[in-house]
Parts: C-alpha cells; sequence; structure tokens
C-alpha cells in the first residue's frame, strides 16, 4: 500500500511545486513585494503546503529566480555566437536584455532579500555562454587581455543589472537600455590602445 | 522640572543612537551577519532601546551604511578634482574604492536586506561629486556624451560594487581591485572612436 501511494504523492508534490514556481514568477514579475499568502493563493495551493517546501519567502523567491532563469535557457541558446566576437556580444546582450527586462521585477524582489553573491551564483550557466566568448575575443585580440577575464563577465552582468536599476528608478528609458549596456560593455571590452568600436563600423 | 529634564532624555537618546550606530558600523564590517543582539550588547545598551531607535534590523542597516558614507565624506572631500578629468577619476576612485573595501562587509549587509534603489540612494552625496566631474569630462571632450550622464554615474556605481562582489566571491584579490575599476570605468567613458586611453600615457 506504502509502496503504491508512495509515487502518487510524489507526483502531487511535484504538481505542487511546478504551480506554485509558476505562481511566483508571475506574481512576482508583477510585484516584487508579492505576499507567500498571495502566491499560495494564485498557485491554488495552502500556505502550510507552500511552506513544506520553501520555507522561507526568501527560499520561494530564490526558486522563482532560478526558474526563470532556467526559463530563459532556450533564448540564449539560438543566439549566433559565432562571427566577429564583437558583433556576437551585441546579440548577446540584446536576447539576454530581453530576459533580465521580462523578469526586471523578479529580479528587485531577488536583490531585496539574496545576497549578490547568490544572483550571481544563479546566473552560472549564462555567466559561462559570456566566459567562452569573451576568451574567443580576447583569442583574436578584439577584447582585452590585461584584466582578468572573471572581472569582465562580472563587468557585464553588473552593467545589464545597473540598466535594470535605472529603469527602476525612472532615471533610463526602457527602449534606450539595450543600446547603453551594449556601448558599455563593448568599451569595457576593448583592448587598451583600440578605439572605442560603433556597432555600425563593425 | 520636565521642561529641565526633556534636553537630558534628548541628550540621552543622541548619546544611545550614536552608540549604537557606531557599534552597528563596527560589528557589520567584521560580520556582515551580525545580530540586533550583538550590536546592542557592542553599543553598550538593552534589545529594547536599540528597537526604539531602529524598529528593525534592517533600519539599523541602513543607518549604519548612512553613517559610513557620511564617514567617507572628508576623504572624498579632499581628493584633487582639478585638471585632467580622466586623471582626476583616476584619483577619485582610488580613494571612493578604500571606503567601499574597509566597508565591504557592511556593503554585504546593506545588499542582503536593503533593495539597490535604496543603497544607490544613499549614495546620493558621492555620486554628485561624480556627475560634476562627468560633466566636466564631457565638456572638455574627453568623456562620451552620447550616452545619458546618469547611466555613466550608475556605471561607476555598479562597476566599484562588482569589485566588492568579486573580492567576496574570492575571485579578486584586494590589491587588483583598484586598477581593473580604473581601467574598466576610464574604457566607459571614452567617447566612441577615441583610442582607449592608459594612466600612464596620460
Amino acid at each position: 500500500m506504502t509502496q503504491s501511494k508512495a509515487p502518487a504523492k510524489r507526483a502531487d508534490a511535484q504538481r505542487s511545486i511546478a504551480a506554485i514556481l509558476d505562481a511566483a514568477t508571475e506574481s512576482l514579475s508583477r510585484n516584487p513585494d508579492a505576499s507567500v499568502s498571495e502566491i499560495a493563493k494564485a498557485a491554488g495551493v495552502g500556505r502550510v503546503t507552500l511552506y513544506g517546501h520553501f520555507p522561507s519567502r526568501a527560499d520561494l523567491v530564490d526558486a522563482a529566480f532560478a526558474h526563470a532563469i532556467e526559463d530563459g535557457h532556450d533564448a540564449l541558446e539560438a543566439v549566433d555566437l559565432s562571427g566577429d566576437p564583437r558583433l556576437a556580444l551585441a546579440r548577446l546582450i540584446e536576447s539576454s536584455w530581453q530576459l533580465v527586462d521580462r523578469f526586471r521585477s523578479l529580479l528587485l524582489a531577488a536583490q531585496s532579500v539574496l545576497p549578490p553573491g547568490r544572483i550571481r551564483a544563479l546566473h552560472e550557466e549564462p555567466m559561462q555562454r559570456v566566459q567562452h566568448l569573451i576568451e574567443r575575443g580576447q583569442a583574436e585580440g578584439v577584447f582585452r587581455s590585461d584584466l582578468p577575464t572573471s572581472w569582465l563577465v562580472g563587468t557585464m552582468h553588473s552593467v545589464m543589472h545597473n540598466a535594470a536599476d535605472e529603469i527602476n528608478a525612472g532615471r533610463l528609458a526602457t527602449d534606450q537600455a539595450a543600446d547603453c549596456i551594449t556601448a558599455t560593455v563593448l568599451a569595457a571590452f576593448t583592448p587598451p590602445g583600440h578605439r572605442i568600436p560603433t556597432l555600425t563600423d563593425l
């Protein structure tokens, strides 16, 4: 009896978790301060069930943020990273920014309850893609090699999140963001002594 | 009687607040997770007194962070911002970074409980200094004018905080940080079409 019940229970739990993560991602994308009660209601589960899977609001925000990054995997995987590394970088920034902007409110929720190191750790997979592209650009001499590669990866991460902060603060229009990020990251990656490229020249 | 007591009470309260802020700045600079009880103990006040002035740990971290920024005022005020704006920027980064590095643990405490917009708002005064220098560099044609000034201010803020994150994560040595920040911010501020300067050329 227990043996036949256990898989059904596990399937139930998995359905609950999936519903909670979808509801959390959706609710926090509308309102970074969405409460656990609101999320439980949107997921159609009780608060006790929710707390059974996610002991604190921070755990729930962490899981919803990881869920959103997983969601973006296919879009980033589809970006053509071949050819001139600077143009490939511009394409990768464009697609990455669309995701950051879509999940801007969820990012704010995460930034309010998680330390920056945790937010960065959740970006491990998209960051590896950036790192490989930087390494190729360094090997081809179009990106600077005099600073640590990890520093350049972190620079792109923080410049992109700065755009989200600037929009949240009302200092930047959403449609200016991708151009600002691309211009700044391209400049930051350019080797010393080289001219700052403009996309139209490449 | 009440009239003579009131100022004494206010003076008492001010002494308590000052002791709490010093203790909070000191404790959080050693351990970003320092508890309210630890801070009250270090300040020589009871928890009830502390909570009377700072209703939550987040309020206390916020006040300690504001206190640390005020502490840095004189050091930044002493920086010579005249002459070539790029060299002035390098000097300002050097002094600002010393402060960020000194309060790196307190910054981490703040980042874990305050949203990025609040952390940025607490930097209002040092950021205005950066903004004036950028405007002068733009007027003299050595900093780019094709991106919003507020964007460049935010870029310097986030690149500097990225250095703190990278050190916390063990990916950057403390003594590499100022050079990385200066190189990246100088590049980010260089007008398109211009060569990325190196400090030794200026």
